[in-house]
């Protein structure tokens, strides 16, 4: 039996990633969710982290007894265990490109993640005209992003990303949920609307955004912007 | 034929990571050197790269004639093409581990990236005395990282941190050449100290440090701290 602990499903966009790709996959699996009381040494959730993972981060895959930690090891791992579920797209060259934007997510887009951290039932929209002015790095993580998608919803059979749901759709649902959130005004193409109306429409994505709302968990220091110098409405 | 874009030696940390894990597990390619004339969009190293990925940034596996980027990408291409060739350890439990590493690697420490760029051929001790004093966060991942090796060594039938050199090995001997280049003061634990030595002794590590020293090109722009307020020996 395969297990996933995750955080907070408010805010913890990595644990939503292995999260949808497991269930957009039909691959069961058990969830286990650890609350974010503290990115301290002493907070409960780095406490029952330490048997799992030396990151002391979420998510940890638990498959056949071994603890595989970082959602990018995770996909590995599942592309393995489960090589007909689709994890990747089956052909050499789409397989690449899945894997190339899912590393380039991991690796980057940090303005994004710095000035938009995920926050699946607050609308922020003062807070996300203000960073999209200033923040130049923004604006182009965002751009370089849409970008991307458009170029290869071209290339695809559809309604995804590479034809059928695989993890590079799971990889970038956070960025969707973002720009609902923060309603940044950004320029998007019209196939990349209409494909992210299709990711949002996901009864898992659903599942989600409503499990977050029924947390009613508000962690202060995951919102720094609250206290910031503009008040958000 | 495997081929492989890179950047230049003195560098690329990211380069060296595919580079060294195809020369240590004994996997023919072609080195296609890419000079870092700017990472500006009218850059030569950008113009020839537009081609391969949408990332711009090197390394990049051409294999069967499809362009494959970012490291850890590279990594799991190469782990199936060439599925008997020890890129991840056979064992789920070491593989999970190796593998974890590795993303940790990716997705972080980047204070010690930030702090102490790789620069294979310069000694610059009074520079890494300055950063190691002024910047906790990179004591903290030097530390993290030392503590990371010295128990997986203490678990690993040796020589290297899953018994046979593997990915993981690759993926942090970029941090050896970074301490070296900063002497950085850090409490090196023995059994680390003499792993090190081991991967620095490896005939294509030695073989990538000459090159670097060979390439003879300064470049600025990667040298922040030549500009700083103390000046380096
Ligand atoms: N590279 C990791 C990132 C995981 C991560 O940053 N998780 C956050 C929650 S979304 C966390 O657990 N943070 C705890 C901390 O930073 O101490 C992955 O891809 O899984
Ligand atoms: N996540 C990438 C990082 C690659 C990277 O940052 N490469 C540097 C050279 S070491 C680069 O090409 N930089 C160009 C740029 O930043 O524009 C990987 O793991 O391959």
């Amino acid at each position: 039996m395969l297990q996933l602990l995750i955080g907070n499903k408010n805010y913890s966009s990595w644990s939503l990633r292995p999260w949808l790709a497991l269930h957009g996959l039909g691959i069961a699996f058990e969830e286990v969710p650890l609350r974010f009381d503290g990115f301290g040494m002493d907070a409960q959730f780095k406490q029952r982290l330490r048997r799992f993972t030396p990151s002391g981060k979420v998510p940890v895959l638990v498959l056949d007894g071994v603890a595989v930690w970082d959602s990018l090891a995770i996909a590995e791992t599942l592309a393995e265990a489960f090589p007909h579920a689709g994890v990747w797209p089956g052909a050499p060259a789409e397989r690449a490109q899945a894997r190339g934007l899912c590393a380039d997510i991991h690796s980057g887009f940090t303005a994004l993640r710095q000035h938009c951290p995920m926050n699946v039932g607050a609308r922020l929209p003062a807070v996300g005209a203000r960073v999209w002015q200033e923040q130049a790095d923004l604006r182009e993580d965002v751009h370089h992003l849409l970008e991307r998608c458009a170029s290869l919803l071209q290339d695809s059979s559809g309604p995804m990303l590479f034809g059928a749901f695989g993890m590079a759709d799971a990889y970038l649902a956070p960025v969707w949920l973002r720009l609902q959130t923060y309603a940044l005004p950004c320029a998007m193409p019209a196939s990349v609307q209409a494909y992210v109306q299709r990711v949002l429409a996901l009864p898992a994505l659903q599942q989600w955004c409503a499990d977050a709302a029924a947390e009613n968990d508000f962690v202060p220091f995951l919102e720094p912007y609250r206290s910031g110098p503009t008040l958000p409405e």
